[in-house]
């Protein structure tokens, strides 16, 4: 997420008006900027240590063609970080970095390339080399900060719970919004303690995060994208390899002693007791039992944390 | 464990001059009960989601022959508890239930067997065909903590802390013994603040335990015993998998910015932006990072607990 606050204080972003548009079921909606100027380029990346983040300003087509140099879109877009190549390229083609209908190459323009992650000082280099543009690297932490109060504040619909794949909408107070704790989940996991614009105090993290979920989903059920993986998690059945309670104790003993019977006792513990081996396993039910054993467990931290 | 101060203050256990004996380095040494009667028959039994823990009393085969009736070892044993029947064809050719020279099926002799975990309702019946006994159930989390504060109290050695395979023991002051905080690594992970004799309450706990290491162990390196997985881990190189701060952003940067490079950042991490697929990795780096994230995770989730 990009430093919002900066680029609107700077006049460089118009947030008036700003909402979600397109198919609000989609993984990553446009969000709708109409006042935005269509002059120059946006553009800001995260490069993290599995994903590339990029976020840019496209302006609408029939504004451009009535002379009107206002409205367009963010666009959300990420690329694996070990395919830089195609991030590279598709900066190039789509001319992000020096607006549209100006040359690539000249670097005279009012050129807006602000980046965030460990990755944007170790690629710093490639992007000079290839675009001859330097990265003004910001602080992550401030700029994922800024960004979730801009989500809280200014995009209703960006606030939701989701259960079974289904959306409700969050009604976000703006008197009681701080302080709230925000999750980033990225390869790792952050905690970030957020008391207001640009204060925050990240209080934990975990090293089983996205990257440790998806890792080993590679590893044990083949998958190679991780859309592939949500989607059969989505199809699968935990309890062929996870103990619960009912499990250990039996289901009667549950019922007399008032222990909830499904509560989740062992992530893949079921494994243990069974002669089966990898290939036995459904892909479905390994990715299923990945999720919530992960899932859970950030629940967990995040949950110790606040309730000691 | 089983419930040691019950059997103390009946009279069934003799606890003076109790100290760990044989060879220390041992994974379950067994512990020396110097003034404890051979007569009548001392066992107990924990049966968890996994193991089969057992602990009997065996007196000392010379003090058996020279008429002294006092004198031996308390031992420890575990088995799958998948494997059930091999647990009661041990406790059967040992005769641990009806003590030594006396004959198998009798049961008008003074029999104690204590019984904890899930398994002792669950298998409740099981004991009572082949044995003809009725467990006698003990509150789980009240014999842990027994176990604990007796070994805590009366075992020297038996506090030590280990570092690459290397003990050092532990003094641990009788008078500022309490509160502690008990970990209680099973297949899954319950945490039991400490606050005296019978005085203690399960503070949190975690479905990511030695369930889900080993699971995880047994169908990424396909091995079956608990033991050829330990002895993996030893062997192995966690970086090879595990993604650390260095690698996200460059070393360089890491000194620059005072970041510690080798901080873990996200486990398995590394396998995101590889090639290479399961049949790829070395069985020893595998149990490697597994040990080291869940370890890891359980520290976490207890320090979180701790100092929120």
């Amino acid at each position: 997420m990009t430093n919002l606050d900066e680029m609107e204080y700077n006049g460089l972003l118009d947030l008036e008006g700003a909402e979600l548009c397109g198919d609000l079921e989609e993984r990553n909606p446009p969000i709708s900027l109409p006042n935005q100027s269509s002059d120059g380029a946006l553009l800001a990346v995260d490069i993290g240590g599995t994903l590339i983040k990029l976020v840019y300003f496209e302006g609408n087509e029939d504004a451009m063609s009535h002379g009107r140099a206002t409205g367009g879109q963010l666009r959300f877009v990420k690329f694996q970080t070990s395919r830089l190549d195609e991030c590279l390229e598709f900066i190039r083609l789509n001319r992000l970095l020096y607006g549209r209908g100006l040359d690539t190459g000249s670097t005279s323009l009012n050129v807006k390339f602000k980046a965030t992650g460990g990755g944007a000082f170790k690629f710093a280099d490639v992007f000079k080399e290839k675009f001859g543009v330097s990265l003004d690297k910001l602080d992550e932490m401030d700029t994922v900060v800024t960004g979730a109060n801009f989500l809280l504040k200014k995009i209703p619909n960006e606030s939701f719970t989701c259960m079974h794949g289904k959306r409700t909408p969050v009604v976000v107070s703006q008197q009681n919004l701080f302080p709230y704790l925000l999750v980033n989940i990225g390869s790792g996991v952050s905690m970030i303690k957020v008391m207001g614009n640009r204060k925050f105090e990240r209080v934990t993290g975990t090293h089983i995060g996205g990257g440790t979920m998806f890792g080993l989903a590679k590893l044990l059920t083949g998958c190679t994208r991780y859309d592939d993986f949500l989607q059969l998690s989505q199809q699968g059945d935990n309890l062929v390899l996870d103990l619960i309670v009912k499990d250990i104790c039996g289901e009667l003993v549950c019922l007399k002693q008032g222990l909830s019977a499904s509560t989740l006792a062992s992530s893949f513990g079921k494994v243990l007791s069974s002669r089966r081996k990898l290939s036995d396993y459904k892909a479905e039910d390994l990715a299923t039992t990945l999720l919530s054993a992960f899932t859970y467990n950030i629940a967990q931290v995040i949950y110790s944390f606040i309730y000691p």
